[in-house]
């Protein structure tokens, strides 16, 4: 089997080459070739048995799509976008990127159809972004795609897209609306949302960490680990239960910034939680307080996703796969 | 006050043209201009005091765009679309002009701000294709976007977009989602739902229609009168109440194909239903049984929009304005 990661450059990415280099396989289908694809050069795993290829390429030029999928790999990861607060800053490069960069991929494998039949499967990442204020406490599936900035438009237009090839059978397609990743690994941003991960990651090697929001704000996690997970099992498992409906919210841990903090209590001891500083900023508050509290995620349940079962296990992933294993 | 309506050759368009060309004015603003724009030339109402410019112009080309907006229209009509059977027979035909079309408009209104501040109203007409099985009996305001259709999903991305050029203040948008029009006027058409018009105006002229599907069969309609009246509404009102949500399910008669054919016997009497020939087409019946039966169209209502309150009043209106006023 060919597989395609494209963004393979970055957190997820990455993560995501890892395991399928070191699974050999994805699911019963041995992985014989793995092509990353990204803007800066992905790199390969020299110790798999894999044939790897690393490719520089922008999705946001027609020809480069095409040149991509000429290679007809049978499953696709399109993982590639420019993040919120950059599609915001730079409405062209956004919509230039997240969305014609998106349709570009589909068209070409669209006209891969034109010289023999191909119908890849195409796992897209989607995002909580397409759901925008009122919230209620618990997200159904299928609540309404109402959208409050330009990366969320660019993703609930992708979804429509991946629905309607999908449906005409150009490509098996799946949206995979992530929860935000928590731990995630690395130095801090300035995302608004970096500081859901930095309040665990810091403290857990002994260095502050900043507290922007009150402890009540309540927000909805999974471990990069379980991002890849889900990734992995979408490539796996039969899209034809979805039937028309394509996009996924998946299951996560619903955790309050307090409930975040007696989680590190119990991993960490109570050293851990006095490097966490209370710094309240509104502009930051403001932002986060508009996002998703939790989903019901039960369809994805139904189709065998999964997630951490609480917060306390998001925290154990990230000492297993970033820290060692162990505490310092 | 300049006024264009793109897809003014239709039948709406031209509903929509000669009722502001009769009235000199939307609400209290006078119109000084209008611009007529469709891919076959629209026509002039010559006796009208409002100077009317016809342009023959297809939207699918960025150049198009830009020198239609050149004019700086104050309020756009864009009603320009392929119907739902060619947008799905020809996929690059639909997303050229539904989907771009729509895209390049906002782009071109979106760089008329780079010459000096811009930010028109734009009416959009959507549809209700936007909706998509399971449905609920009454499709509540805010329900999940699921397209079945590639007329559909073109006709959700540009809300989409709609709502995300509005947000950001590139224009001012409203996205109508117009009830099935009933009774059209003109000709039997091949359009899957030409029937629920068919079995109204052919019998009132003493010819016979043909009825493909059970008397059960249950939708939601309004008139050509409705629908004009909607636009110029919503070129009337403040937008600002839409908040970010800028697409609306309109007010309509929701009834089934037995009350439409119970309205007509009280209008024309006995003699004109038994013009009706029950001729079942099980393709016909698969296509429009999934379509919606009815809309709560709260938000629509509380913004003032209006429908006919029965098919009663529906069927009189079609012959007010298509038929003098009178049953021949």
């Amino acid at each position: 089997m060919h597989v395609m990661i494209i963004g393979a450059a970055g957190m997820i990415g990455k993560k995501l080459a890892r395991q399928i280099c070191g699974d050999h396989s994805i699911g019963a289908k041995i992985v014989s070739r793995l092509t990353l694809v990204d803007v800066v050069a992905p790199q390969a795993d020299t110790s798999s048995k894999i044939e790897q290829m690393c490719v520089t390429a922008d999705l946001s030029t027609y020809g480069a799509a095409k040149r991509l999928i000429a290679g007809r790999p049978d499953v696709i990861f399109h993982l590639a976008a420019i993040v919120s607060s950059d599609a915001e800053a730079d409405f062209e490069k956004g919509y230039l990127i997240n969305l014609d960069g998106t349709r570009y991929l589909f068209e070409a494998i669209r006209h891969q159809s034109d010289i023999e039949p191909y119908c890849p499967k195409v796992i897209f990442t989607s995002s909580l972004a397409v759901f925008g204020v009122p919230l209620p406490d618990e997200i159904p599936d299928d609540f309404v795609l109402a959208p409050l900035s330009c990366y969320g438009t660019q993703k609930a237009i992708g979804e429509l897209l991946l629905a309607d090839y999908s449906r005409r059978r150009f490509l098996d397609g799946i949206a995979l609306r992530l929860p935000t990743i928590c731990v995630r690994p690395g130095k801090p941003n300035k995302a608004a949302s970096g500081f859901y991960s930095s309040i665990i990651r810091e403290p857990l090697i002994g260095e502050e960490a900043v507290l922007p929001v009150p402890r009540e704000l309540r927000h909805w996690f999974a471990s990069p680990r379980s991002a890849v997970g889900a990734l992995l099992h979408a490539a796996e498992i039969d899209l034809a239960p979805l039937g028309a409906r394509r996009s996924l919210n998946l299951p996560g841990v619903s955790a309050s910034v307090g409930e975040q903090i007696e989680a590190l209590r119990r991993v960490a001891g109570n050293k851990a939680t006095t490097l966490i500083k209370e710094v309240p900023d509104a502009a930051i508050l403001r932002i986060v307080s508009s996002w998703p509290k939790a989903f019901s995620a039960e369809r994805a349940k139904s189709l065998g996703f999964k997630a951490e079962a609480s917060m306390d296990e998001i925290i154990h992933a990230h000492i297993e796969d970033e820290l060692g294993g162990a505490l310092g």
